[in-house]
């Protein structure tokens, strides 16, 4: 506010400082609230209207005149001033102009407070309606692609050491589950989000006899909130949902980091398509995992933001402090981050290429049946413990030889046990291996097309 | 792991070094897990007898020894070894010391990988309930004292500059409303918590024909998980109980700055007793809040053990690594943290005690009518920002003569508007103001009693 | 990159896709760099020259040229391209439009993964010296109120309860104290910043007969960086810069927390002008401490920032990745956030009025000469411990009967001591108990003069 | 303190609340702090004897009692109490215990405010010199194994794709620089550690004639800070010894990434003596890098850590309050968890044992010579942009034929460029690659050498 004019002027003896004015304003970064702003404000006209606040031709000018507003942000015909702060007034402004002073007993029974609480909740609520869509999406995506490759075998990996064989069906389904909680956190943080904070109006409530179940049901919240205090100051809906936000790059800075390491020289075990990798300027035979390495880089970007809006919140007394207005960048990036990372995400996903060869050789070179000879000689007897210390030595021997278990030779393995006999080469193969892990939850082949099953019947369900 | 003879030996060609071995082991801080470690046991031993695994005999030897281990455990008479890494092997080893090699097939199908995912779960479940109990007896003293406040007239802050007067009720039903939100989202993160990841095995499953509904159903767990990859490396639930800690801490802070602001000289607005005060060995006038400040410090700790957790779990690959032992200290200490923060809360809330004159007086001084003065000058025909200016120029004139609006004569208001008349002073008083703010959330003492009501309400129905 | 004629295309089959050269181009944000990027470009083309791989009229062509390039940059004259990614590759491609296939002899001998690192360290280093310019103006605000308010006493707090009396400068001083270390950590900052990874090349160095030493004294670089592994892939300065900033800002935080406390009507120890305040549209008598209240804000922010560059490095493999790119938002938001906050306060800082008046009844009011009390008893022999008895006695009467110490009576005083005699009249003054901490950073005026003298003395050595 | 007879017991009505003792207490945390609680007690004796308040007798009584004591805690004889709150309290209670009413005059001048601000400060000098020392160690052993390896060709990383071929001892000089600006960023901090706030007292200074700059002498600090109010309050000495550990960590996690990357079974590039890794119980083939694992998984923790200081000192009011209690744990864990991890890395790293052969082929694989390539074309005359072009036709047709670039015959290249003649081969040999980036910092063999003989005299130079 630049001048004693402004509409808080009157207690005030000097203009405020032109850069305190650029400082404090929040027009550059609130103004992307405006479709939700408009939208709040038509329901507080026609509640005010309803209670007999405004007359009815009022209500009707100022909604008119409102969608006009709203047309010439659309259509880039609004200039935006530093002068009046922030979208509401910049908006109430607009609408004066348009309407004459009828514009201004918008403003009745409401503060700024209350509305630009209003505007992060119902442009938050979107947010998340948006997200799940994206999230639904790259699910479909995964469980596709899983069932596709329900019986492709690669390397399961505990310690980035092979451990035992899974399938790659098995290894998006896990994937997939990650995201599943995504969803479900969303829904639970979408809750607490669509709440009503309007009618709080600075902090106390207003002497006007608002009625604020009618704007909540004109808005789509569940319900009005339950203090005016804390609903000018609560910013929890903010931080719970960037806390959703960090879950769900944390996920995919751990599908980034395998992609990154699937497509190195020294895993290849997919190919990523062209069109989602850069090459080198200098170095002509690069194909760069771009996309994932950059979504893995954003991660950091949502961590930090949860950390701010922590920091922001932290020791705040009621009611609405000026540090609030540094709830929305944190946020809106948040969101920005989420919907091109998982957009990128979804995109690709289904065009990861599975090197069925790569992968079956290499769940081959690491003992990675180990696990399944010492439960062989379980079977047949043998205390777990001693099983164990057989088929490390086998394992020692291997590692001297060059041999894998199923490349030894009878004798050469009966040489760490007598117990072991013709049948155990059954055992000691791949297939066999996945397949006798048959439970709920297994990697077995026709435990992962199960699962699959019952991921998509949760994702139709999401309607 | 000190010596070649250890569970794992057979393929090492030299012992694990000393320091190695101290250095990476998590039993100085896995102890706390042993009720919840047998408990799962003792399910697992119970299902692998159904399924045909274990004989009647052997898993009545393994329960009745598991159930010594524990009284031992209990009673201080357990030998915590290093050599023997974590809880898990020191209760098995324990065990197998008590009824000889039968323990050894307690281990069957299950792996230390989903075994300890199982064990936290079961802890951090009891934990969830414990604090929930916590925050219901820290929201019933709220509620009760903002009952017998609900007349007491304060100033209302915004910017901490007086804005409008409020009741303290009120003021104390704001803060529930925040402790409301942080009971709902634990309830919410306690049915992610509450899934079962035991027979995911090391990473794949298991070949033992197990029954992992059935081992769900005797935990009390909601399902298995669907995953094998995913459930030993999934710590979502970690991460998201540690974000709701990190929210009840930033509610606790906001509620002890205004604590210690109240306490202060300047205010005085409240008396805390001595019991939860401290002195100074120094000065001998002295009566810190320390209760507040401390739990104020607190804040920066779980935030800190939330960043730890969000960092640990950055760019993992499938599935289980070593870094995940690094998840139980932040979750401990974010527990501890919490229950003692929300102890001393519940414990001195009902005391505080309000000096109710002076919170009078304070509303007085501050000009906190001034919005009534316009809205009346509104609702007498004028625009609220013509009425803004009149308003903004009384209050100059009060500051310079050191007078409120309400000390004001008639002659003194007249000047800035002829509007105003004799029953201006009605709605210039503190009790004119906060009775008319009279609708669902607002201030007024009939609308803080029907929502301390309705508080009453949801924490009855906890059960 | 939308088509594959890219520069780096040949090996590739398919064009990137349109959503992801968006997503993964950084001409957005990284194109504030250009006056250093052409800087780097200006002193790697003139050692070029000199080592022979570019004649001297190349030279010549390419620092006409790219000079041409920064004049229309800066005067708005630039089409910023998406299609070129960055600002590396959009000056490039400027500068070949203007002097031909002579252009892209430019690039010869280096890689954007080092150029980029140089461009971001000339940047922050212009940052650092910029910052360093506005703590030195804001701490000449400073010291210049604290020599004014040398005499001015106030409570002193500790638990925000009166402590003892202070004087305002002694206050004054000890946020100088927090800025004197912001100030040496940049510079010590600074040492790391002002190094060179130009000749780094894409990671291994350049076959080309390169001189790092005459390229980094052409750009005032302290040296070349010694690993070129380390030097395209390192960003300790970053965070090393914004964990500086970090500190900042808590220190901004802290003293608007004062500003806030102080300009509230419960403290009204200081009045900040008209200018750095704002009013409410609703509340005309609001007068709201906007600017401290938004740096408090922003304090999470730069918090935030750290968290994300901190978690960006975490766990990256040499040498340079892509996540990298995520760097300089952070890095540069850090920079604003901190260029704005330093200027409100250096501007606002040197107008804050002191009330005298109202900090001195409220320094007498709180028992805030209670230590000098029991010092006076320790004086004439009395045990401390006993002293400390004797005086929280006094206060307890004090509070009872509402009076402070030094309103009490002789014979009041002598109910708690007989120790205490006439003299005692002169330690209870607060202008006896602050002259009375007369040593190197005690309270005494005195002191405080001789400290802001010493504090103007390094602010004049900074040159 | 459970009850009124505490030293500051005389205001108060009421004994502290047990709960609210053991909440409240720090002795469980500062206990460790004892040594330079002592050290600094003795200092503070011996300079308030040389100023007279104290007789030489009372000094030597005092000396010698804190000498008994700290002998009695070092042999395990101390009964911490609780009660005591504090090591400041319970070290005083052991004195007099020991030495009679004398004891108590040690206080005389300070405060605990003071004192715990002096005792950390002393620590934590302690632990940058100690952690020093593990980093040069670490060092020297890096650069010990960079010199071995100094001709060990591997293939070099850019977005984990083969890029250049780099010397591996090149590559340990990476990690060496990060370590050094490590060390150089410790020092740094150190200087801003190193100045004494005792003589701040409670916070305005004392008013006996205390000689801060002798007690500074006696206990090797550079000068007494120069503000009470400040040098009770700042913790920043703390949060940038913080902030250089989590830069520390973060520098481990690298190496730790590259060194699980490196023991898999896909890069197999290095060993790790058995003695650092340890077994799976379940899966007898694995050796797990787990001292890598863990100490990556520990970078969170001390970010961890970062955060929760700086939000502890967020907006914290002057001088000193509660919450800063709260400095002492994430401070403590910091210098362990720095300790622990260096001291791993340090014993492990002079034993990674470099598969030559597989590094080497793995560098042949990756068509790592393409760079030299087209630089061997643009030094025949063809523009930049072209030979990127023709290589990256050779590389398409390589990677559809499976042939490296060296494994083309003259004429399969010819199919390119024309250009191309027999002399190609040479600069298509790894060692030829490596030994033309011939500049410091370059990786060159040659060069290799030299960065290591400077490292080692930068290492003697520590002293």
């Amino acid at each position: 506010m630049s001048d004693t004019n402004a509409a808080w002027g009157g207690r005030f003896a000097e203009a405020t400082d032109a850069f305190v004015a650029e400082f404090t304003a929040s027009i550059n970064f609130d103004q992307r609230l405006y479709r939700h702003d408009i939208e709040g404000s038509i329901a507080h006209a026609t509640m005010l209207a309803e209670v007999g606040v405004l007359t009815e031709a009022e209500r009707k000018a100022i909604v008119v005149g409102l969608e006009s507003v709203r047309d010439d942000i659309a259509a880039g015909r609004q200039k935006w001033s530093v002068a009046l702060e922030d979208v509401h007034m910049n908006v109430e402004a607009a609408l004066t102009e348009k309407i004459g002073p009828v514009g201004k007993k918008l403003h009745t029974g409401r503060s700024r407070n209350d509305q630009i609480a209003t505007d992060i909740r119902l442009y938050v609520r979107d947010a998340i309606d948006g997200l799940g869509a994206e999230l639904t999406r790259l699910q479909q995506g995964l469980v596709g692609l899983a069932e596709q490759e329900a019986d492709t075998i690669m390397p399961g990996f505990t310690h980035l050491q092979t451990a035992q064989p899974v399938t790659f069906g098995h290894h998006l389904l896990a994937w997939n589950e990650m995201l599943q909680r995504d969803f479900e956190r969303l829904r639970d943080c979408r809750k607490r989000v669509n709440q009503m904070p309007l009618g709080a109006a600075a902090l106390a409530g207003t002497t006007y006899p608002i009625d604020r179940a009618r704007t909540a049901e004109l808005l789509g919240f569940e319900k009005p909130t339950e203090n005016s205090l804390d609903s000018v100051s609560d910013r929890d809906f903010a931080i719970e949902f960037t806390h959703c936000g960090a879950l769900i790059m944390m996920h995919l800075s751990r599908m980034s980091e395998e992609l990154v390491l699937w497509t190195s020289a020294q895993f290849d075990f997919i190919d990523l398509p062209d069109r989602f990798c850069t090459g080198s300027s200098i170095m002509p035979q690069k194909k760069n995992p771009d996309v994932p390495e950059l979504v893995r880089g954003k991660t950091g970007r949502v961590y930090g933001h949860l950390t701010s809006l922590l920091t922001l919140m932290k020791s705040q007394p009621l009611a609405y402090n000026k540090d609030n207005q540094e709830d929305k960048e944190p946020l809106f990036d948040t969101i920005d981050t989420l919907a091109g990372s998982l957009r990128a995400f979804a995109d690709m996903v289904p065009h990861i290429q599975a090197k069925r060869n790569v992968m079956k050789s290499a769940a081959i070179r690491g003992y990675s049946t180990a696990t399944d000879l010492a439960d062989y000689l379980v079977k047949k007897g043998m205390a777990f413990r001693d099983a164990h210390e057989v088929v490390g030595k086998s394992v020692a021997y291997g590692l001297d030889q060059g041999k894998d278990l199923s490349e030894m030779t009878l004798d050469e393995l009966k040489q760490f046990s007598q117990t072991i006999t013709e049948d155990v080469f059954e055992v000691l193969t791949l297939e066999g291996s996945v397949a006798a892990r048959d439970h709920l939850g297994g990697t077995a082949p026709i435990q992962v097309r199960a699962a699959a099953g019952r991921a998509r019947t949760r994702l139709a369900e999401r309607g």
